[in-house]
């Protein structure tokens, strides 16, 4: 039986509705924008800051990293939140089943055993398909924001893990949510938990 | 509903057993060696060279390529069999519902819309148990025969496929069978061929 379930997803793939199926029908604990929410109690920073920095690359060279916003103890912001993101996810692990969307939550509680580690990837002319319903926009932007967001999630993926993201080796089940489609993904999910 | 299941797998993760429990559970044919026996039928070539080319590298560099063994008609002996053995998954294929393990089936069948391309792997641990309980050797022979044995299969792959083994975005559907177990991935492809 594995109690938590970390959904890491490509953006437009449709990771975040499958998550919340998927707790529903587990009868788990669903975290995605609840996380961003303690994380603004915490910290006091900012809903949309600490939301973009989840998939914000803090440094794209080491030059424009001596440059980024540093707390008055020297630590830069990203690390802090990610020090305080790490906290807050392991003691989400703790109080019970639960499903977490992002933030890292696979590498966060790599030591636990009780952890399924999903990734959720689809075909590109889907996730643009996807994007364009959801964001109202053309398809040229969607194909935009859906390479931009993922790059942006792969380098703060990078830097707080240290390891790659969409990487198979990292999760323990990949579905493709285009081939499968979206229910089927979350059968197999529960089923895999179970 | 998925008539074809194809399976990729890293040496050692048990991929094999999974796809012939997965075959006898959905009552699907099952091609493993059956495929190396009809190719030595119609090619001519031995069984065991057959064997070692679907996990062998043709050529490690431009170099040696010029050297390796040519048909009559000039082409390589494996742009022969991968010839062959094309035609033979694509009517395989043909004949109904199926379970095929390597031999490119999932690039070879990639214009089917019914196809599952599944990849099982493993960690490294329980992939040395695995092998050296199976073959009987030491840890160490075991972990080699594993590295070998998938770094041929990559080769042999990218240059039949012309794209990359073992990455997520050539399967609908990727597992861990250290993670999940033997059983629990012959549920979970069959749920998804379902």
């Amino acid at each position: 039986m594995k109690n938590i379930i970390t959904i890491s997803r490509q953006f437009g793939s449709g990771g975040r509705e499958i998550g919340e199926k998927a707790a529903a029908k587990l009868g788990y604990k669903y975290y995605d924008k609840e996380i961003i929410e303690k994380l603004a109690e915490k910290t006091g920073l900012a809903k949309e800051y600490i939301r973009k920095a989840g998939e914000y690359a803090p440094s794209k060279s080491m030059f424009s990293y001596a440059f980024i916003a540093r707390n008055r103890d020297g630590t830069s912001i990203t690390d802090y939140l990610y020090r305080v993101q790490r906290e807050l996810v392991l003691e989400i692990a703790d109080e019970g089943p639960c499903v977490i969307v992002g933030r890292c939550a696979d590498y966060i509680l790599r030591e636990r055993g009780d952890c399924l580690n999903v990734f959720i990837r689809g075909a590109l002319d889907s996730k643009i398909e996807r994007v364009t319903k959801l964001y109202s926009v053309s398809a040229d932007k969607a194909k935009k924001i859906i390479k931009d967001a993922d790059k942006k999630r792969s380098i703060n993926y990078k830097y707080c893990a240290e390891r790659e993201w969409g990487v198979m080796k990292n999760y323990d089940i990949c579905l493709c949510s285009t081939a499968l489609g979206i229910e089927k993904c979350v059968d197999l999910i529960c089923a895999a938990a179970k």
